[in-house]
């Protein structure tokens, strides 16, 4: 699987990110300099999954360590910003630990080294996909029909993805027929950024609507479904994109291998259970936006979290770099 | 509940349809001088809702009528050609089976009896909405948060409403205390009708993508499920807008009631199960449109069915002008 799709890239001092909320219209990309700008990149989803959120944040501590007036205040500070931009995907509070460690108790060159750690982060996860992608093929019968959520390719990662890294080696391999992407509401990461991945892929791909899933699975059309994960409790109970709740339910009234892919960044094992996990709750203009007049109404309210949490007890098998866990599961 | 809402008017020999395609940002009508027109108001949505789309399709037959050089030939001829417009809804068929009969059966001026059937029709569904209202409060204990699903308010039918008819009376009664509108991709019927007649009641109302639902009932937030139908098989099948099975299914896993208000003419007395209830299936641009780029894509299918069919073993209870119909359901 060779992939041309990268959400960010390392070059000449500074991050340069595929502003995905343009997809598939346009690829923009935005230069970032600073760690400031990385956080914004990652509040407004210019950048967006739970992987490649965490690298991006990695590296907007490299850019705010190579500063010319950089202190290890300073970088500490740039990384209590970048901590507040999202709640919810642990692969950013991992990767900010991981740093933090590296500008508390590193040696030598405080840019230099921060840069390298931030790079290692990348490449870890661009082996951890491959090593997911190998596994999670291992688990597929012939001609699967495999429907996925959200946006879990390349954009989302630094490496294939996770979920759909999974889906592309086993499309590559002849094992995977056809891919159904759920439009995913209110951001539609699947319908403008899983569908233009597996266009660039030449995955045969169809587009619904998140309220059709059911309708589907009852044709018989979809074997499996793959899904990513923003954080996972020791419990396996998994938070994802909105929507994966219902999906996991209906993969179980439907009898269908519901299948969670995430590398061990993901994994919060300072939590029993998925109930402490902080939801995203996002601003009612991704609801309201798309409807001419909707927001002039008087006494409407918007409820918009970003995430749900699915019990562990409705997960066929998690995928990570490191094997496959299939139930009980006790991180 | 006085009702400040109609889908449309029939007024000085045309019929004035509300474009529900515009709201909620503009409230304009289209006026309807011939069956043409209204057949097309039908196919483009300007028009929708089982009940609705029903009566006018009658007023359609009463233009053929009272055209200057009507035949029986010539309104036969409109009448089929208002069959063709939408398959699923079956009060369409209803009423124009009742209007067949007055075109070959009746007597006096045709134009003038054809428009008394039509007439009588939507009246009909003005008292069968009532009924249905009063019915379904019954249902009701104190301080009710009721979901419901795409639209079936007075936009949807002669009168008040079915399924939104219920939640407003209820309110009005003070048992119904606020109300969950799903977005109801990809038409949005609940975002920008449903959310509209809320906020037309005063009734307080939160808006929320279909793929949040799951993650709504497992809050406890809501007491109650209340749908609609399109047609109904005798086992208690029910087809209805998109995404109603899921909502079902997770009634049952939340526990939480699950009622379809319909009134008798969307009963479909032929049919022993929802099998063989046709299923539209609708452009794939009505879910591409929202996002840019998308269209543009090779190798990119869509799937955009616009109904689906509910297990009769899932609902509570049917509330129909009649009554309120327990398990085990043989109409």
């Amino acid at each position: 699987v060779k992939d041309i799709v990268q959400p960010f890239v390392w070059r000449g001092g500074e991050l340069c990110i595929l502003d995905q909320r343009k997809l598939p219209g346009r690829e923009t990309w935005i230069r970032a300099r600073d760690a400031e700008t990385v956080a914004r990149a990652i509040e407004t989803l210019a950048v967006r999954g739970a992987p490649a959120i965490g690298i991006a944040a990695g590296y907007g501590v490299a850019l705010a360590a190579l500063h010319s007036r950089a202190t290890t205040d300073s970088v500490l500070r740039a990384i209590e910003r970048l901590r507040r931009t999202r709640p919810t995907g642990y692969n950013l509070f991992h990767i900010l630990d991981v740093m933090t460690q590296m500008v508390t108790m590193g040696r030598g060159n405080l840019g230099a080294r921060v840069l390298k750690r931030a790079q290692q982060c990348h490449a870890e996860d661009v082996r951890a996909c491959l090593a997911m992608a190998r596994y999670g093929v291992s688990l597929l019968k012939n001609d699967e029909r495999v429907l996925t959520y959200c946006n879990t390719g390349a954009l989302a990662t630094g490496g294939i993805g996770t979920a759909l890294g999974v889906i592309k080696l086993g499309f590559s391999r002849g094992i995977v027929r056809e891919v159904f992407a759920c439009e995913t509401r209110p951001v539609a990461q699947g319908a403008r950024l899983t569908v233009w991945e597996c266009a660039k892929s030449g995955i045969p791909v169809t587009l619904l609507c998140d309220n059709m899933v059911a309708a589907l699975l009852q044709t018989g059309r979809v074997t499996r479904i793959f899904v990513g994960a923003d954080r996972i409790a020791r419990n396996g109970d998994t938070s994802n994109k909105i929507g994966t709740l219902q999906l996991a339910l209906m993969a179980k009234r439907f009898a269908i291998p519901f299948h969670v892919a995430a590398p061990t960044t993901t994994f919060d094992k300072r939590l029993r259970t998925g109930k402490a996990i902080p939801i995203e709750e996002r601003t009612p203009d991704e609801i309201l936006k798309g409807v001419p007049g909707l927001a002039r109404l008087k006494g409407v309210r918007v409820w918009n979290p970003a995430f749900d949490v699915t019990p562990g007890c409705l997960v066929t098998s998690y995928i990570t770099e490191k094997g496959i866990k299939h139930p009980p599961f006790l991180f």
